[in-house]
């Protein structure tokens, strides 16, 4: 502790960057920033933009790349997007700021910020483009583990022979996460044309007697292939989860 | 009317088939079987045996035969299945008896019923020996409508390679019930790949969350295809929309 | 696959004719336009207005027009549907096109377009005024499909005399879409007045509890008369459902 | 309460009719008999047999007929209705018992009780043999409050015209109880072919998604036409309802 | 019919008013106004304005006021009153309008209107201000009846003496409508006090768990006292139902 | 530990009772029986005999009696209650057993176990004799935690004035645990009545729609007086709070 | 109600708190205020912010401190706790008022207030920033109600040791209300690690499928330690709850 | 083809055994064991015995080992362990057969079977002995597909000390699957501790409202740690997603 009070004496740690140091997370008028659950199991410390205000959104994820050298956003609309952008330009200038429109995600890495990088690929499939804004929330929470990964999308089960043309490109996969809304049923339909583990990752695209997502959510439950799911619109879980696999798989390669 | 009364004084008419005509249904200690039914839609009034006693199922099927010159009885488990044969050997010796075990259904036609002939197919598609009940119960009816039926079974959506190489057999159907428990996906696959009209049964044979039948109800609702839908294990239902459809597009075949 | 280049090539084709013709569908910057489905069960690839921007419609619609030759715009608010036409005025000003208000559907036909003729009759009954959108979606695509319509509105069950004076309307339908809000019961009387196949489709008109469309739902599903359903307010696969049976029987009177 | 005790001491009255009058209930080793309710609102204080034992339900039943000169058994199977006639032969052998074994209702009378009559009637109506015990109760309980009932039966809405034949039956009814189940029309068609005040009675004879009565309960809440409703299988509730509206009716007859 | 044609043709009759009588119902550019329904029950066809345009709920209403001689708008927020009255100042400047602000209804009589009026007395409970819309939704349908009304409000059952207090108002009651939000409870305990038949019409004022009115609709279904019940919210049908109950007692009444 | 392991080696202390000082709890072929979390709350730890065989429930509570000094035996039938009664007879004959066939519940004290005195008491309140269980269930767990106890029964919120009489009875109560099925007001009336903290046990004593305690759930849950809640039917729960919240009160009387 | 009345005439009383003392509430044009209801159990009457007017509000606040000494407003957005703020400075100019944004509450206080003081404390535990409202608005009441308060936040069940850090800080605790959102099992580990009554207190922040508080809420009901809930949101009813409790125990401290 | 019908017509192949290798499936009257799934991932094919008879466990047990080597049976009870005991003596007399009574069930390997082994290790977590039954089915079919498990048991919330003392034995593992019943909390807090993926069991243990494992299966969705799950007392298919990520894993160690 004593050291890293000395280097916020010296000046070399701002106060945000001690306190999560010291307390485990910083606080900010935006709310708190926790960037030590980071550390426990390496999935990022999202900061999810809906029902903040930009302000808000904004501060935590300046607050983010100054203590974690990094900030992952999520659920975050155009305005929420800017918000972003304007405060890294304003705070943090020399970060390297990626949005991802369709997934609605902004990533912001700090100059110092070393991706890890993992020996493993993580499979992500989805049937329409209705399922993007899930799947691209996966794409990036797995992105930022570490883990390569590979997208087959619009291969919804109506379509089956279209879904056949691509699965040989899933093969090389160590994980797949499968996002479909309406009934749900392509992971189930996946998970027996491979041998990966599959997440399903049930998305609200569906309408009437069913539609938030219900009858996608129960299809995964009920699926008569082997198969785990995370809850509605949960891209962010299922793609952790596959990090998380991931990164297990990466550390056997790696002996 | 007359002729009712005049050939029921004849003894040409029972009582029963005699009520029948003028009444539209004819009343036993079991209950009443509604004949006037089956002659407006050609859907054959059946005998539900399902919480009723072994020997009302008998006495009621007994009745049908009687004023309708057949009689269906779905629902019906060994006990209910011997006091049909019972009451047939007792009071229609003569009628003609079939029954079938995995689909609990019992038919009998009395010697001088002529079952009607459709020149239209009824496709016939279930996922797995668990769907067989709900399946053979929709064959029942249609079969008793006239239609010709193709059955193809045990091909469920996590082994798609096996369903892709048996759809052919179903080109030629025109019109198909797709059985199906769990996620109830196989309806939404299946009519992607033909173009006659396609209905989907939902089967109760899934578990925990949403496995009485809700989750294939749902995913059959929310379908990415365009189909249509009956209650969970409604394989009457679902027979006999199949035999009304069969009936229209048999007609137009003659012109 | 050389010939639709050739023609490319030779400027006779579009760039999305020609992804269409060979990918199965034209990419636009609003999303996707699936030409192929078409194809397949002579269902037109509706575009689905609610959810997208008015913009995203329009160009949906001009690629639809494009690579299908039509377009069915379904769930268009008055924004939408002035942007449908604007699109058509610049990209296609010499297309057909139809705007149904009530249905919120418009429909585009390209000058060269050849609409489908069958020899069937889709019968189209709704009980109230507030059914009138779900019925009129379903009209719309049965009408594209080839089929004819006959519409049969105001006759709630609450007013069974109204009903009984107009099912005469309907004995020549070959099948008959019943749109039913609040308890639904309309499909099960209509059924059991007719010997065509009946197809339920659930509106959400009712209030409180149940009031989203579950009681008409579950009515439908409950029906004492033979009848198959599809979810709330899905017109669209009412209607479509209602054509693939009208497309069976007039290629049956065709021989 | 002097008075009470006096005649208690004088061997006049029981110690359960004296504990009934004092307290306004009767205790007895199968539990309790609450008799004075039953002097509120003229509604007889039933026993429930469902979930008590054949020896609770006798106990019961006796302690009724002691204390207010009536039992009214609801729900009783073969062997409840065989323990309330034992019952009766030993205590009270002198009393009037009537079984309704469709309704699964006992009543009895003991000889000194004047039941009460209504200028007034109460119409029931159902639309299968399934919905027999449910109405049966509504019939015993109104009958017991002392209307008059009117019964129709087996007028379902999918043979509408059979409900038409016999509506004008109902014509001088002053109140209605219609039960029904699966999707729970009836109600609904026959309010709006009468002026009657009616009262729905959903009952749970449905099947597969929705058919423990919720389809009826909902199709009778949300009915297109006024009515009110009770719970499913509550025909107690029903007909004692209708009892109420009757007395009102006929207390305003004799003015 | 020759009647009402020649009345047309000698402008003694609108077209709407002719409309009316042979078809019963008018038809107008804001959708259809049936007048028919009135006649048969006496209860009046009300204009629903939620989900209208005001020009829509205005245009209703005048066409009401010329064929029934009658509007009655529920569920008008200040925007919708206001059309109504600018619809009656512009068509039916000498029409009787009334408005009720709290009970968000606007009620209007053509000059020659002669309202019924029936000797039967409605009673009216509220337990909370919350509750008011719907129960002054209640109070304008009886009074449009000819029912006399009484109404006790801000008697919760939180604070049971001031119902104690208050009951006796309630005692001279042909028939009680009692609203109630959260738990519910009200209706069964005022039906506990009095011997008239109680409606129970549950409210959306609740919260979180069940609060849309879910938990009132259940507590009124399985109350321990004898009562019926209408929808969440549907104040029109719990007055309305006692309307048809009150003018049966006023006719017996009458003699 | 030494202490323990020298008392067992000498003999003074068993096997189940060593195993549950040393591990917190006692392994027997029937199960484990957690004796450590008694001490941290002054909870007793329940046998829970639902789902249990005779056997099974007899061991473990000679297995409690042991190494607690005490049993308490929960939903325990008849056929339980005698194996308890049994195995206490065999392998504690001394110890003191007294069994409530109401609230099927079995305590037996070792003759060396001194209960728990506590200067506070605890109010029980139900409407009707089907609470008496659940009522009973939590008198058990809150005498056993010492509390005394006192029971107002039979006075449910269809009979107000029975609740008037009786209330003053509980006005001396530190806590009170109110027990309701069907629509569950009462506990919101008691709150009404009174200034001590009230807890809220639904019972599943309803039918139909909401009958197996949702709507007695719901009901308090939505409660327009402060009160708090358990689950349905939880009586063990609700008197165990009650409990708790009489030792803090007990205590500080102590000072 | 003499003294009531002449302090009235005298200009003591301002007619709001005549009429207070008189009827038991105050009326307003925003609505009534129901001061007797403080009195009874010493829970304060909040102005409930949410779906009134800033000007209703205020209204009603203001009557508040007039009549009863004090407000609480509850669920008050920025705008309508301006609104407070403005009533107040207008009408009760020298009031003390405090205002707590996360909390969404506004206290106000008459100078001749005496505010009561509580020997006893209440507990309040969160698991995340999104709890705060809720937990803020059981502070607030419970500190209305004379409680001493102690706040543990951010100790979420997914960070175990950052609670169990904190745990000690409880232990001197009463009663201990935990608010929880998403799977809600932060109440059943801390109700195992103190021997204080635990209220659970579930939050809406979850998402998808449970998300609206309904998995909190139910993993409440199921904890597998004792303790009772609130519904979900309602931090008004835990915090007087847990003031309640708290009340009991402070009286028994004072002797 | 030929090599296979080569060996049966010599005798070496049994029919079953050639069908299985032809068809991918053997038919036995008892219904059909489908060999071919478990090449595809190497999930054992399951004989499930809960709904059949125990002599169609039996015989589909036996099938399972002349076709595949090895049967894994699931759910059975006394009764149909017994059954497969009997059919393994009878044909295959020198299987080697090992039964768990508490996980219900049987695994039998064919002397020739070569069990695959996994350098990898299953973690299996629960938190009481009513998990024991889901988490031994987790267990077996984990253990079937070669990987090494570790068990914890009765580490419930309640006692979070006791799962800390035994949190370190899980940190080698490479995957964890966590059973939990009531509120199922425990993979949540399980996931905060470890940073192998965690996958959550709900079990069907809890009582009352959400008790069908509802609220368990609902707080795993809404978990505030990145985990995914199964459905309820699926304890195969969480086994069975353990073993596929055990074996990616072991993979990747064998490099």
């Amino acid at each position: 502790m004593r050291d890293v009070l000395e280097r916020l004496a010296a000046g070399e740690l701002s106060v945000a960057a001690a306190e999560a140091e010291l307390a485990g997370y910083a606080t900010t008028d935006a709310g708190r920033f926790d960037a030590a659950r980071e550390t426990r199991r390496g999935v990022p410390e999202a900061v999810l933009a809906e029902g903040k205000t930009p302000a808000e959104v904004g501060a935590l994820a300046a607050t983010a790349v100054e203590t974690a050298g990094r900030a992952l956003v999520t659920r975050a609309d155009g305005e929420r997007r800017a918000a972003v952008r304007a405060a890294m330009a304003e705070e943090h200038p020399d970060a390297d700021v990626r949005v991802d429109e369709r997934a609605r995600v902004v990533v912001a890495h700090a100059p110092a910020f070393e991706p890890p990088a993992l020996d493993a690929t993580v499979g992500l499939v989805s049937g329409g483009t209705s399922d993007a804004a899930a799947l691209g929330e996966a794409d990036a929470v797995a992105t930022e583990m570490g883990a390569r990964t590979e997208r087959v999308e619009d291969v919804g089960v109506a379509s089956i022979a279209r879904l056949l043309d691509r699965v040989d490109g899933l093969r090389a996969c160590d994980v797949v996460v499968v996002a479909a809304g309406r009934e749900g049923a392509l992971p189930t339909v996946v998970a027996g044309l491979l041998d990966a583990p599959v997440i399903g990752l049930p998305v609200s695209t569906g309408y009437g007697h069913g539609g938030r997502g219900e009858a996608a959510m129960l299809g995964m439950l009920q699926s008569c292939t082997v198969l785990s799911a995370v809850n509605v619109d949960a891209g962010f879980v299922a793609g952790a989860q596959a990090g998380l696999i991931a990164r297990r798989i990466a550390a056997a390669r790696e002996g």
